[in-house]
């Protein structure tokens, strides 16, 4: 059975477990998981649709069918359900499957069509299917842990870089255009964020570029990210100081670098999730700046930059072998500065693979 | 009032005469639309809350705030309610709004999102905000007219490029590549499709490329389009014949393309979006090839590349000044060749302005 056929099979299991009559999963990272058709979300439905009993299919427009064919499912040999332009999709879906007590959607459908769903199915009871697509997905295969390390390669290649780029006089957006440019040629498909905050902005943990020009004594945070060919997306996060940074600072980086490392050493398989982000998070807390570590320490990668398991306070789930996740704490102090630095980890059999390896200390340039 | 505060004005105004008490509005085209925040579709909780009664009010998570601060909503002062990672975003617009009766959301929201909604106002009756946020975006001001003009320029500019990419020999991945590369070069910011049909690959409307060997005597579908910085699409395509193409087929093409010119004249405010389709179908029909035309003539365009208004049988919506879409009228024969011509027009007050303006000839290279 191919790749996608077994995880299908995982699928159809999953939801008979959870006593789901069928799932829909439209294009976007399930998809693509699920079936390696990597179609455009658009308006018109496309459709995986697995039931608890039966064979699954696909719907889809009847004008992208040679698209469908074309990728992994026609070699899978899945029946296409077509529908034509002033059809109603929902409407043959529910023809085809009749009724439904309880069925569930991939989490990134588009609202408007989960609407149309239960105007279709209005005695059935619809549910997300993010969890459930969330227990296959989060325990990555030896071939995804393959594509997710040559995205770290291709990441930590563009932050070895990213010295050559940053210099005072430059402004944020400058210095963002060459690293997008260097995360396409480190053999990245698309630049998924640029995030170069300088001075204040490096408080802002999602700020992404501006026009402030970069000054003498600024701290910088660069947190970069992409898409490789087959999908496996990188992040990793690295600080960097112009010409110098002050004693405070560097006092708060030794911290913050220390937390990283203890984070990283906790990871193991049956521990969950949450203990990661209360180990850095104690350890800060215990030096005088826990109240400036204001997110969560990390989120799981893989088809997608955020995806499940979410490393954060309340998430009792144990940590398996395969679970791939970023480390990333970070301390901001709104309008002065902050810092971060973030790896993505592999779970191995009796600790953490780390997938980034440039060096974590502040870069002086 | 500003642009942004203009359009909520309209917002609240339509959501009231739809008897909507509020409408939630997450990251994508519709909240660029209202607010100029280009806020990056995550996981985590963002939205634009606007109820019928009261000012707009933005959900962000605690450590997005700056970076919403620093977009247009930071000059609107609109008010900020902040959700921490350990919080519910969800209950804290139920404890914010109270209850409601019945509520919209944009029709991009993750359906995930729409779940917890609907899971916190269990009393309401949750709709897609679609058309009611359709009704303003289809009418184009001024400044969005000129945006998708500029938009028109850049991809004519990559049309204008093509007859240099495309050659006897090369694969369509190779010449989809340059041609990325052309769009990204004529000004947009991002490429969002590329598709090279050859050969028989031209008679799959959504292929996009392969590694096919373009020969010779092939006819080839180009069908380009990207964003802007500012936002707004491009999409066009033209056909190309390497060295020749086959006198049915050129006797086919010289309908089409005078499909496309009468639809493009039947253009004007108070007639119906489906009489466009009607046109060029009816014409194709008389000629033999109606029955090889297999989708609509075409989709809205402006903040994304499909949006409404929709030029397909059914929809008698009325042309209003303003609206902009696609004409794109085309045939396909399965497994042997197609061909399409596609123009973005915008409706002017006495017929249809043209933004697409290379030649529609078949093109021979």
């Amino acid at each position: 059975m191919s790749k996608y056929g077994q995880r299908l099979a995982r699928l159809q299991s999953e939801i008979q477990s959870q006593g789901i009559d069928a799932i829909f999963i439209s294009p976007g990272p399930d998809l693509r998981y699920f079936t390696g058709y990597d179609a455009v979300p658009l308006e018109r439905l496309t459709a995986l649709v697995v039931q608890a009993q039966g064979d699954p299919m696909v719907i889809s427009p009847y004008l992208e069918k040679s698209a469908a064919l074309a990728s992994p499912i026609g070699e899978m040999g899945l029946e296409i359900l077509t529908w034509q332009e002033t059809e109603s999709p929902y409407r043959k879906i529910s023809q085809s499957l009749g009724k439904l007590s309880k069925y569930a959607v991939d989490g990134r459908m588009w609202a408007e069509k989960l609407i149309h769903f239960q105007s279709e199915f209005t005695k059935s009871q619809s549910v997300s299917g993010t969890d459930v697509i969330a227990n296959l997905r989060m325990v990555k295969d030896l071939e995804e842990i393959r594509s997710l390390q040559i995205a770290g390669l291709a990441i930590d290649q563009v932050h070895a870089q990213v010295p050559n780029f940053l210099k005072a006089g430059r402004t944020e957006r400058e210095v963002g255009s060459d690293i997008a440019n260097a995360i396409l040629a480190a053999g990245h498909k698309t630049v998924d964020f640029v995030i170069v905050g300088s001075g204040p902005n490096s408080a802002s943990p999602h700020h992404e570029v501006s026009d402030r020009i970069i000054q003498n004594g600024d701290v910088v945070v660069v947190d970069l990210g992409g898409t490789m060919p087959d999908g496996y997306c990188s992040d990793s996060t690295r600080t960097y100081a112009i010409g110098s940074a002050n004693e405070d600072y560097l006092a708060r980086f030794e911290i913050l670098h220390k937390a990283q490392q203890l984070a990283t050493q906790a990871v193991r398989p049956g521990v969950s999730c949450e203990s990661i982000d209360d180990v850095a998070r104690k350890y800060m807390t215990e030096h005088g700046i826990g109240d400036l570590f204001i997110h969560r320490i990390g989120h799981g990668i893989g088809l997608e930059t955020h995806e499940h398991p979410y490393m954060v306070s309340g998430n009792s789930k144990l940590i398996q072998e395969g679970f791939a996740f970023s480390i990333e704490p970070g301390f901001y102090e709104d309008g002065k500065s902050g810092a971060r630095i973030e790896d993505i980890v592999v779970c191995g059999t009796d600790g953490a693979i780390v997938l980034n390896n440039q060096p974590r200390e502040l870069f002086v340039v």
